[in-house]
């Protein structure tokens, strides 16, 4: 099932469920958070090409990301893959949605990297999770942008801002509550052009053996979203360039990278 | 002023002002928050000896710390004064309350280190603040221990552990929305012991300074608390030991350390 945010004909953000052959979707409004509350729908259907899509979910509190989990990926950044899972935190302040212009900021060198992942959104307080309880505490999934101002992380050395600035983390284009996430394929297009093509089935550590790692150190709150590393192919997006994620069995996240405003 | 979130006898957390001499005071409780509405008096008054204080504000978004922001801290251990603030982002999950015991996890070496910090509690949304707007933007100040895993700070490289698993963010007790913080001094003493006596004039970079820095990337939201980081004297605390940071104009901020349980 396909759990939307979105705004049509300006109005507040809303959820719905996303029904439909492609390219005649309606979205079936519901009341509520389907996060926080049982699917109850409210009869209205919006067209999808009538609504604005919305980042599916605004953190409660934080999206970990996790570094260096393609062999391939770490590797072409010089990187070897570390001894134990390489966390990141990013504030909910940097969480965008579908369609959403990523800024180019004045301090990060002309140009941010893509980085397209499968992200996953927490459906339950938890912490000290096993591997064998991870399922159940994975609300869904959606696709993420990993935006990173390369430039930065190594002179910064944390990477709050390179990581974690306005903007840099487009989630979208909305929760698929069902996947198969052992083995999808994720495809990454800059101007139309392939640039990154990997398998999840090529992460270094799985899904249940991160969220099983993060929790050993924190609570995971209901929204919290964590994204699982990047394939090979990372490389410079600048203003005036599109990126599309996408990822088999969700869909589409596409943003236009823009300069900033002087 | 000063601002507490508290519970009596068992009650959700409330919010009260802290009035009267020393050893007899006062809560005069409000309504609501006082960071999103004006104050708003109840008529009720609660002896602070018959409350629990809590964590003054959870954050909605984020706490930012500051690294190395006291030379002879940096010095201790062996840092350079960076050449641009060094800042990471600590998830509120990390946040805990006067007295709350600090649990050292398991993965930690037996020991975490203390760092008493002054730490500010932003008041409005904001971004791209100039210094001379800083204090526009601040709502309060209140006391932090930034508590850190300093065996994993190095194996992680990134310190989203090392500083922001649960429990490793104590603040309070309470929020002072008046203070002269140019010049305060901070104490923080380990089972009694003076460890660290420091005083903000010694800072490296200003807390204007930093404000406009981390809002020139990031945008920040009313209850987000920014710690500016620590003086020299830094060391562990074990299991069995009690931190105690002093902050003129404040108060005390007081924790225990306690071992995880097996």
């Amino acid at each position: 099932m396909r759990i939307a945010r979105f705004s049509a004909g300006g109005s507040d953000p809303r959820y719905g469920v996303v029904e439909g052959p492609e390219g005649e979707e309606e979205i079936l409004v519901v009341t509520g958070d389907p996060l926080y509350s049982p699917l109850n729908p409210t009869g209205q259907r919006v067209p999808l090409a009538d609504a604005r899509l919305l980042a599916p979910v605004i953190p409660r509190s934080k999206v970990l990301g996790i570094g260096r989990n393609y062999a391939e990926h770490a590797a072409e950044l010089g990187n070897e893959v570390p001894e134990e899972p390489l966390v990141f935190t990013v504030p909910n302040t940097s969480v965008s949605g579908p369609g959403d212009p990523v800024t180019v900021p004045d301090w990060a060198g002309g140009e941010l990297h893509y980085e397209g992942e499968l992200a996953l959104v927490i459906g339950r307080i938890c912490k000290d999770v096993p591997e064998s309880r991870v399922d159940d505490v994975i609300y869904g999934w959606t696709i993420a942008d990993d935006v990173t101002a390369r430039a930065l992380q190594g002179p910064d050395k944390q990477w709050w801002r390179a990581k974690g600035a306005d903007g840099f983390t487009p989630l979208g284009p909305w929760i698929e509550t069902e996947l198969d996430y052992a083995d999808v394929r994720i495809t990454t297009r800059l101007d139309g052009e392939v640039v990154q093509d990997g398998r999840t089935s090529q992460m270094v550590r799985s899904i249940p053996s991160l969220v099983a790692h993060v929790t050993r150190a924190m609570t995971l709150l209901p929204g919290d979203v964590i994204l699982t590393g990047t394939p090979a192919g990372v490389g410079p997006a600048r203003p005036g360039q599109r990126v599309d994620v996408e990822i088999e069995g969700i869909g589409v996240l596409s943003n236009p990278f823009v300069a900033a405003e002087r």
